[in-house]
């Protein structure tokens, strides 16, 4: 047992490039922290459902409004605002699961989404890419690519939540097929689907089905995709994430439901509003989602943070993102639901401010308990961009803090009172047995950080964090292989993804 | 309530420099982390009290010996190797003070220390400063007076615990005497004496009365100086340390009793390891300070960290390290005592890894219930450096932990669902009343951060957060000015300096 930790700490070759610690699915083994005291919570939660009594949310979306409807909703067709009673709510949430499992192409990255487990995704959706050589660029196909070979191979990363660039040299009405089956051939990990209409989710569900030789009933059985569905906050859900949502929800794949509450700008300028506001939206969609499928898997998501209030600028990785995300964590608890939070931060570059603000994120969502870290790595200046430095950064900045929150070995073998003994007072322990049975494998050895002195460093030209970041991530890509696969399957995905472009080409020109 | 809560959150001038949020002791709302089990905490306890029992720890001081044996110790004089039996120690610990109070020049600068109370510090003791202008070069006295006027106008800091550089241009016999007089003159925050023999200390304690106004006996009963006493891992207290300790201990001054035990070299390569040494260590430390006056305040001590096993260099902020933070806590809580920890890394610039470093430090300190974090804000270089920079980036970033554990406010008045309801769906809440009452304190503002967008920034020549740490520190040294200080005190401690200068020159010329 011992020895199996051991074992699993060492760090080996992945992608036979750089050493890292290996693949796992992280245990949170603290405690949740809870900022709110339970009547708190309650207080909020209260709050929440009387704003979906009496203040209404709207859905724009016919089916929505039908299923909504015959649930017991006072809907307003009109304005499409619905008011929802908090039994309504409640007795629809009750029917999802606490936790579930979602299934990857390698069903050794396939994990567990709830109860203690926190899962890590790369940066999803910028515009915007960057790395130290060739500056920030508009985000485009061979970055995608590298950004999913880079994730690939990155073992702190347990899928993808989304594309972690917007390739906005390919054509907006089919990208989704270039990036689905990159998804599909360039990683062997679960990933996620845009809610942007029924159809590209249709299109998704029919690519994980053949990626993974299932057939649409099997893949019911076994989540394999995920999507986000972010409210228009404050109160709406627009009309393209309905439709996603519910034809996920209907094939059983996991919808999580994460308002995008901005202290005073699309919220109250309080932790307390924006929070009272976060829960009454994601409560609203997620009966949705049980509405449409009872029993369909979900995840709670907070996304609360301020802006800049002399400028209107969003902040990340702030006190009040921080504490968000912990209370975030205490409502996802109190109605039952895996969490998800994020790992963001608002700097422009790779520097001090991007680490910090990240660790206030990340640290946030760990004492939050939140089971799923989207943007968990490569997330830069608010999201806008997707840095290839960060995201290894990040990965070991993830590894480090599921390290800390691995077991300590408190045994006479791992005291070594004899060593003590031996060494006696004054002496070292560098040559001792004790020592030299464990060195290779006795801490985490991480990929960024420099250890050397002064004088090394600065004559190997004294690179930052970020600039050995960028070796690393080249190194990285440089010994990328693609995970195997079936030469049909790759074959069918090819043939289904051309004649979709065929079809959605006619139909668009 | 609130509105005190809110005026307290305000950020406001402060040397007129810079915006920060005002001076306030720290309040860690949240519970400890407690990686190890009850039973865990208990047999590390019960292995270094025999680590003490059988295999011993050297004292190379003879009055130490002296308490030691009239307390009972097995004390060997040849090989001054002293073996305490668990209930000399727990006898002896029992009468430390759970929490006593540090009192400062300025009144409104005493702070409790133990609770659930935080105290930050600068860094203590580097060899080396640095800031971007001027690069790396040795501690000098200069640099030494920059860092006080600095520590001095950064709301964040608590005390001085050490001198933030070594001024390696004064003479070394003397040096004690312009430094400590400099903390007397620049600042109004308690401060720390090194225990380099007991005259340095019977210095500092003249240096306090003066600074103070109060006798030796006042200053008994209000301790008002610190002091931090590592042991020479492993196993051994050497002369002037020992020295310094007991008559700090004599004059009820306090005592933080800090191993330096480094996994794999001073200290076996297991944190279980590390921290049974750790413990041994401490304890004997602090039953000697009991012995020398019972009821004297005293600080439990951890610094426990792991080397890179290939090279032997020290790392910090490690997960290893986070852990040892954490179980530190745990350690001194089961004796009962105020713990110290630190804020460090091994980062050779102010980059992303001195960040996320620090941060996994910080969040040791935070959640292990550390009640002092020395080097709590600008240490670089595991130590070697003293960084401007990185003291304005640390008091931001420790500012921004401390905001993080404020309470959140849930009341009807503070979520706003008249401001949900007015605003609607769609809307936005820059200028509702909600907002316009909140939006001056709403939130932490921090110096360092900078959330432009990406064009802003880069027409303001895209400074990272080192470079505008360089502007704002300069900033605050600008508009430094030194505490009000009465002239008779300031004649009187340069007169005391100017004599015992002349002692101390004549004796070793």
């Amino acid at each position: 047992m011992a020895r199996e930790r051991r074992r699993g700490r060492r760090t080996r070759a992945a992608g036979s490039a750089v050493r890292q610690a290996p693949w796992r699915e992280v245990v949170n083994r603290f405690p949740p922290v809870a900022p709110l005291s339970e009547d708190e919570v309650r207080f909020i939660q209260d709050r929440s459902l009387r704003v979906l009594e009496e203040v209404g949310i709207e859905f724009l979306h016919d089916r929505a409004l039908d299923i909504l409807q015959a649930a017991g909703a006072d809907v307003d067709r009109d304005t499409r605002r619905v008011r929802l009673d908090r039994g309504l709510v409640a007795q629809a949430i009750a029917a999802a699961p606490p936790e579930f499992r979602l299934h990857a192409r390698n069903p050794d990255r396939t994990i567990a989404i709830g109860g203690n487990r926190i899962a890590f995704c790369p940066v999803a959706s910028p515009p915007f890419a960057h790395d130290l050589d060739g500056g920030r660029r508009e985000g485009n196909f061979k970055d995608y690519c590298d950004f999913l070979r880079l994730g690939q191979s990155l073992n702190a990363l347990h899928f993808f939540g989304g594309y972690p660039v917007e390739p906005t040299d390919l054509p907006a009405a089919s990208r989704h097929l270039d990036c689905l089956s990159a998804f599909a051939t360039l990683t062997d990990r679960a990933w996620h689907a845009y809610s942007l209409g029924a159809e590209r989710i249709d299109d998704a569900i029919s690519i994980i089905c053949i990626a993974r030789g299932r057939t649409r009933e099997e893949i019911k059985a076994e989540p394999s995709i995920v999507t986000v569905v972010n409210a228009n906050s404050p109160l709406r859900f627009d009309t393209p994430m309905l439709d996603g949502m519910m034809t996920m929800a209907e094939h059983n794949q996991p919808v999580i439901v994460t308002p995008f509450t901005l202290c005073g700008a699309m919220a109250p300028a309080t932790v307390a509003g924006a929070l009272t506001q976060q829960n009454a939206e994601a409560l609203a969609g997620l009966a949705l989602v049980q509405l449409a499928n009872p029993g369909a898997p979900m995840v709670y998501g907070g996304f609360t943070s301020n802006v800049d209030m002399k400028t209107g600028a969003p902040a990340f990785g702030t006190p009040e993102y921080a504490k968000a995300a912990m209370i975030g964590g205490q409502l996802a608890r109190l109605n039952g639901l895996p969490y998800r939070s994020s790992n963001a931060n608002a700097s422009t570059s790779v520097d001090a401010q991007a680490a910090y603000e990240s660790q206030m994120s990340l640290w946030g969502a760990v004492m939050g308990h939140a089971n799923i870290v989207l943007h968990g790595a490569g997330w830069l200046e608010g999201g806008l961009v997707a840095s290839f430095e960060k995201m290894v950064i990040d990965a070991d900045t993830i590894q480090m803090i599921a390290e800390t929150m691995t077991p300590v070995e408190v045994t006479d073998d791992e005291i070594g009172i004899e060593a003590m003994r031996d060494v006696g007072p004054g002496g070292h322990f560098f040559g001792t047995r004790h020592t030299l049975e464990r060195y290779e494998t006795a801490f985490y050895e991480p990929m960024v950080s420099d250890w050397r002195n002064f004088e090394s460093w600065r004559e190997a030209g004294g690179p930052d964090a970020a600039a050995r970041a960028n070796t690393l991530y080249k190194k990285i890509l440089d010994a990328y292989e693609p995970p195997a696969l079936d030469p049909a399957i790759a074959e069918e995905l090819d043939a289904f993804a051309t004649r979709r472009k065929a079809e959605i080409g006619r139909r668009t020109v």
